[in-house]
C-alpha cells in the first residue's frame, strides 16, 4: 500500500502581507497530481491545515475543498489530525460523518486509541494535545510534560496493535533532538516539551507535522513531511514536498512540490539590481529577499523595489545604513519646524522649498 | 408527514453577561423530546444555528453536538438553512457528507433550487442571501433589493415543482408587514429588504427564521418558528416553542417549550422587593427584570439585587432618580480632592474622614 504523507499546510497564513492562498492552492494541485501519479492509497495530513485557530472564510472554504476534492473527487482515503495551529473543536465539524467514505479525521486525544486499519497497516492519528488533557484523560496528576504524557499513550497504542499488521503512528509534536526554522511558533520546542525518540521505537512509520523543514529529525523511521509551501526567506535552500511511503516494504521517497512563485534571495547595490541588464537575468515574479549593499538612505525604497520585484518580501542591508542624520548629533533644542527642516536637508541635500515649508508649518499647526 | 419547524436558536448568545448556552442546553433537550413524543419524520432548522458568524468553540462544540444528536442518534433528518447570523463559509463545513444521513444543509444560493424530497414534500432550502449574491447567480443588475430578488427565486423553484408533492419552502428574511422585537438585529426589516407575501403563493407552507416572535406575521401559510428561547426582556410575555406541520393536511400545531430560567419582571421598592415575605413568593432564579419606584441613589444596587435575585438582568427606574449631586450644580472650578469630597458628602451625608482623605490625595498624586 502507498500513502503519501503531508502536514502542515497553513492554510491563511500571509508572508510579508501577501495572500499565500493562490501559493496554497499551487502547491495542492501539484499534491494531487502528484497522489494520482503515484497511485496512492491514502493521504496523511499530519496536522495544522489551518495557520490560525480563527480561520478566516477564505481559508475555510478552501481547507473544505481540498479535503473534499482528495475525499470525494479523487476517492482518497484521508488520515487527518488537528496540530497546535487548529482550532480543534471547529475542525472536529462534521467529522462523524467523514468516515463514511473512508475520511478520518481525529482531534480528540480519546480518539488516539482507536486505530484505522487501511489493508495491511493500523494506523494511530493522534492529534496534537496539551499536557492537562492528557492528566484529564489518564487521570493522573504526574504527566506534566508532553514526554511524560506521551508514555501512557504509546503503551495505550501498543495494547491496540494487531500482530500481523504494520503500525503507523500519525502525530504532531516536537521530536526530541529536532532543528527548528524561522516559520515555526517558538513554543513548546525542546526539553520536557519534546517526545524522546525511543519512545517512538514500537512504531514501524511514525509520520510527523509539526516542523517545517522535512530533514529537521535525523531518524529513519520517523519524518516530518515539511511545510508544503516555503513561509520564511529562511526556508529558501529548503525543497518542499511529500513523501511517498511503501507500507510493505515501509521505505519512503520525498517527491518535491514546485514552488510558484519560489523563494530567491539576492544580493547587491540599489543601483545593479534595479539594472534591467541585472533584473532581466532574475526571475524577478519571485519572492525576493533583496541584501542591499548600499550603506545610504534610499527614499521611498520598497515601493521603487517593488517595480521590478513585486513580490519582494524584505529588504536587509549587508553594511548597514549611514545617515547623515546618525551621524550629526541632533540639537532637541530646535522648534519641530527647524528640526525637519534639518532631517530634509541632510537626508536630501537640498533645502526644503518655500511651499514645502508652508506645507510643513500648517501641519505641525494642526497637530499642534 | 410530521415535521417540527424551529428556528432561531443564536448558540453563543449571552444576556446581560449570563452565558445562555445551559438555558439553550436544556430547551433543546426539551425540543428532542417533543420530536420524539410526536414522532416526527424531519426537522427543520430555519437559520441562524449560531449567534455569531466567528462563534467561540464552546458554540461550535455545542452546534455540532445538537446536530448530530438529531441526525446520527436520533436518526432524524434535518432541513437547515444558514441565517444572516451564521457564517455560510463556516457552518456549511462537512456538509457534502451530511446528506449520506439525511442531513440536509444549505448554505449557498445556488443550492436553494434542488429540493430535497421526504415523503409526500418537496423542501426547498433557501439559506439567507445577500441582493448581491442574487445578481451574481442570476447575472441581473436590477436585483438591487431582496423584494426583487426573490421574485427569480421563486419562479426558479416552482419550475422544480413535482405536481403531485406538497412544496415547503424554508428560508429566512423578513416577510413584509411582520412585526419584530428587541433581539432581533435591527438591519434589512422593512421596506425593500422586506419580502412580499404574494410572491410566496405557490407554496403549501413556509417555515421561516429570522423573527424571534412566532407572531410576527399574520398568515396562515407562512409562519415563524420564533426562537426557541428568550432572548431579551421584551420576549418576557412571549410563549416560546416549536411548530408541528401535519404535511398531508398542511395544518401546524404550537407546542411550547418551557423556558428554565424563564423571564419574569418585578416592579416595587427597593424595600419591597428585598424583603423576604416579598421575594419568597417570587422565582428568584428567573432572569428578573426589576423597575424600582424608588427615586434615590442606592449604593452597590446590582449587588445587593443580586444576591436575592442572582440572574437579574437589569433594573430601570420608574420615576427616575433624583440626586442631590444632579440637584446641585456642581462648581467645576474646585480642585479634584474638593470635588471628591463634595461628592462624598452629598452622597453619603457625611464627611471623609482624615484616612479617607489621605488614601483619596494618594491616589489623585499617582493618576497624576
Amino acid at each position: 500500500m502507498r500513502i503519501l504523507h503531508t502536514a502542515d499546510w497553513h492554510i491563511g497564513r500571509t508572508l510579508a502581507g501577501f495572500d499565500l492562498l493562490p501559493v496554497q492552492q499551487r502547491s495542492f494541485a501539484a499534491l494531487r497530481q502528484v497522489a494520482h501519479d503515484e497511485h496512492v492509497d491514502g493521504v496523511i495530513i499530519a496536522g495544522d491545515l489551518y495557520d490560525r485557530g480563527l480561520a478566516a472564510e477564505s481559508a475555510v472554504n478552501t481547507v473544505n475543498s481540498m479535503l473534499r476534492t482528495l475525499n470525494r473527487e479523487d476517492g482518497l482515503p484521508l488520515l487527518v489530525i488537528s496540530g497546535n495551529h487548529d482550532s480543534a473543536p471547529r475542525l472536529a465539524t462534521g467529522s462523524e460523518w467523514f468516515s463514511s467514505t473512508k475520511f478520518y479525521l481525529h482531534t480528540r486525544l480519546a480518539e488516539a486509541f482507536e486505530p484505522v486499519t487501511l489493508g495491511d497497516t493500523q494506523f494511530f492519528l493522534l492529534p496534537y494535545f496539551e499536557p492537562a488533557m492528557a492528566r484529564a484523560y489518564f487521570e493522573d496528576d504526574n504527566l506534566t510534560n508532553i514526554a511524560a504524557a506521551m508514555a501512557p499513550v504509546i503503551d495505550r497504542m501498543v495494547a491496540q496493535f494487531a500482530p500481523d499488521k504494520r503500525h503507523v503512528l500519525v502525530a504532531h509534536f516536537f521530536a526530541a533532538g529536532s532543528t527548528h526554522s524561522g516559520s515555526e511558533t517558538p513554543v513548546n520546542v525542546g526539553g520536557l516539551d519534546a517526545v524522546p525518540l525511543d519512545l517512538l521505537a514500537p512504531f514501524d512509520y511514525v509520520a510527523l507535522g509539526h516542523l517545517h523543514n522535512r530533514h529537521a529529525v535525523n531518524a529513519d523511521r520517523i519524518q516530518y513531511a515539511g511545510s508544503l509551501v516555503k513561509f520564511d526567506v529562511s526556508e529558501t535552500e529548503q525543497r518542499k514536498g511529500v513523501y511517498i511511503l511503501d507500507t510493505e516494504t515501509m521505505t519512503r521517497k520525498f517527491i518535491e512540490i514546485p514552488q510558484t512563485p519560489d523563494f530567491i534571495h539576492i544580493r547587491g547595490s540599489f543601483a545593479e539590481i534595479m539594472d534591467p541588464d541585472f533584473y532581466h537575468q532574475v526571475a524577478t515574479d519571485s519572492f525576493v529577499q533583496i541584501t542591499l549593499t548600499d550603506t545610504e538612505v534610499i527614499p521611498d525604497l520598497m515601493i521603487q523595489l517593488r517595480q521590478v520585484y513585486p513580490y519582494c518580501t524584505g529588504v536587509d542591508r549587508a553594511h548597514g545604513v549611514q545617515t547623515s542624520v546618525t551621524d550629526k548629533p541632533v540639537d532637541r533644542h530646535l522648534d519641530p519646524m527647524a528640526l525637519l527642516a534639518q532631517f530634509y536637508a541632510d537626508t536630501n541635500g537640498t533645502e526644503l522649498t518655500s511651499e514645502q515649508r508652508q506645507w510643513a508649518q500648517q501641519a505641525l499647526a494642526d497637530v499642534q
